[in-house]
């Protein structure tokens, strides 16, 4: 005789398929799949028919679904999204045809970006940002990462971070923040470089102190900074103890990825230029290669990143927005994946996988970016036919629910 | 003394700017707008200060919003979204290296829609068919064109036809059913096309006398119908009184767009290779250009249409998703004006203008595509700050409310 016995697990997902990407390779197709969950933490992930009881006496909830897949919460492992002021009007005038000098006198350019997030206030900055992250998140994202870097002061880059951290809070979704004060050099430095990545680093330990600081970035580059200052900012991090990442190689090699790697970076980001040393250090740090192809859209770049390399040479791919008002105006992680298939040749499912289990890497994550037992219960119940069509369609609304930690986020 | 008035209009919309487009130049922005309809048709496009009367007595029905911009609803002026199956598994294996040969033994190609919607039953075709529909309607678009074409045989062109007008019902927008049955030579007339052109010339006054046909299309290319074929077949067309248009000139230059351009069409669409002739005939008939920047994304085209040409000569450019399952999985008008901002360097009011004013004229359609008193009350209210956001971002969701003859759509 068997006694009744109260659900185990908070929610329980039936009559989906599951794409749970927990393999090294293909969707880790599940037909007619179950999803359970417990505390924001997945419980069982598999068919249907295996369940070790009959749903009701499983979980509280019970959701009975229609078809469509079942995807992990997709990560976007690279975004600007906090800021404020806009740049639509600037993207306007350059197809207008007006020059980088016309523009900066019209008050464009990433400075205005910065004078805009020096003089929104704190409510005001995560206002205006909020609805970037909630775009996102409608879109399947369910962890994001998110850089300082138009702030470019100890207050206004603290202030980023601090918004960056209420819109996880807001949202109930994983947020990781990036300290990126090394962006671009605020017009008080001009000409004063090295002083200013001495200022950044005094600043670090600070934000760290607070709890504000996830990883550390910098843009390296001929017109950011040079590869001798990351490698000092780089070195600050190191003694906190915190993980680094690069704007590496996007409009030229100067070895950023190679010294992204040294530094046993999480991910060496945009990389478009990088050599085959800078492969091969990658590889052997297991450092990610973040593609973005937002900014290569957007900016009608022609070099692809040395994607055979890649995967020759076994570095893993992530894809992300790159979400920021200047170069990549990506509200979709799904968008980033179409692009990314079609400017890259990423197959679709190397988009998926680019856009979870590699972004969840690419941010020293563990817990998430697959469908598996003990993961994060973080997922997408998206109204396809087959996971290809998350990296084929422009538009559309495929997401039926967001699920993050075991709730509906969207 | 005043006696109470009842009400002269259905609704009156507070709060946002407008961008009217109704000038032959600009947005036609009015700030602080107000927006009147009754009947379906617009009764008040200005300035709020210059309103009548106190909002209550004015409208059944007033919205006051807090900013955004509303613009015309949009106009899809090409599209094959009426289809059953998916290609993204083709889509998929194409990047994964498989020949057009693989792909057409895996059963993929045009001719794998063909025989999914000749498989399907109106029911089943209507309801494949729908949620894209719903997709282009939920990001702005209040009419959409939707073409035949995958069924190729008398029934199945017509079962096409018929759903595409039950979308329009449906969903309350404005549906032009374009006939296209010279979209694509159906196997049972392989090496026969004259014979093929000939069946479709007899069925076109048929399919016309039940109502389903508001225009004549055909597949003008080397891998399509010659010159001389639709030729003949715009012949028919003209005999019934019906307009043309026409895919022209999208792979090479067969002088599709003069060719639309000698039969008085509304439009040529693609013109990629279009040469200067073609665009001179097209001015002097008026043919609109319809730009296909989804095809030529996803299709990895480098050559550019003449758009210095269409300037240059007057022609105007419209911009249409062209959604389709092969080569252009676009579910957004949005996301392909910001295709063409991208790919054809058009302004992003050059885009909007190409999505309303311009496609407005690409179907014959007098009566929308600008805000103006006595246009059908079509529009869209967007969470925007600027009418050039609407070319810039890619994802998101932007459009706040849809409204097509008054009414809110979505
Ligand atoms: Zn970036
Ligand atoms: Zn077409």
């Amino acid at each position: 005789m068997t006694t009744a016995s109260a659900p185990i697990w908070d929610g329980l997902l039936l009559g989906a398929s599951l794409a749970t990407l927990a393999g090294a390779q293909g969707y880790g197709e599940v037909a007619d799949g179950a999803l359970g969950w417990r505390d924001g933490v997945l419980t069982y992930v598999g068919p249907r028919a295996a369940l070790p009881d009959a749903p009701p006496r499983l979980a509280r909830e019970v959701i009975e679904t229609d078809g469509g897949w079942v995807t992990p919460g997709l990560v976007d492992c690279h975004t600007h999204l906090v800021f404020a002021g806009e740049r639509a009007r600037e993207f306007e005038l350059r197809l207008q045809g007006a020059s980088y000098e016309e523009i900066a006198r019209a008050g464009g350019g990433i400075l205005s970006t910065v004078r805009a997030v020096r003089a929104a206030d704190e409510d005001a900055l995560l206002r205006q940002s909020l609805p970037r992250a909630q775009a996102l998140l409608a879109d399947g994202a369910t962890t994001l990462e998110i850089k300082s870097g138009y702030g470019l002061d100890y207050e206004n880059e603290r202030k980023m971070l601090r918004v960056a951290r209420r819109i996880g809070v807001e949202l109930g979704i994983g947020v990781r923040t990036t300290c990126l004060a090394a962006h671009a050099l605020p017009p008080e430095y001009a000409g004063r470089a090295d002083a200013y990545v001495d200022a950044a680093i005094e600043w670090l330990p600070r934000l760290h102190a607070e709890g504000l600081v996830d990883a550390v970035d910098a843009f390296c580059e001929g017109i950011g900074f040079s590869p001798a200052q990351t490698r000092r900012l780089f070195g600050a991090a190191r003694a906190l103890g915190l993980p680094v990442k690069l704007h590496a190689d996007q409009l030229s090699d100067l070895g950023g990825a190679a010294l992204a790697a040294e530094f046993g970076g999480l991910s060496a980001d945009h990389v478009e230029h990088t050599c085959d040393a800078g492969v091969r250090a990658m590889a052997a740090r297991g450092t990610v290669a973040v593609l973005l192809p937002g900014a290569f859209h957007v900016l009608r770049e022609t070099k692809l990143p040395p994607l055979d390399a890649f995967r020759a040479h076994g570095v893993a791919m992530a894809v992300a927005t790159d979400c920021n008002p200047g170069t990549s105006p990506l509200l979709s992680l799904r968008q980033a994946m179409q692009l990314a298939c079609t400017h890259f040749r990423l197959t679709p499912e190397e988009a998926l996988r680019g856009a979870t289990v590699h972004a969840a890497r690419a941010l020293g994550l563990a817990d998430r970016g697959a469908l598996r037992v003990g993961a994060r219960a973080d997922f997408v119940l998206w109204d396809i036919g087959h996971p290809a069509e998350l990296g084929y369609w422009l538009g559309g609304r495929l997401a039926r629910a967001v699920y993050a930690g075991g709730r509906k986020r969207a």
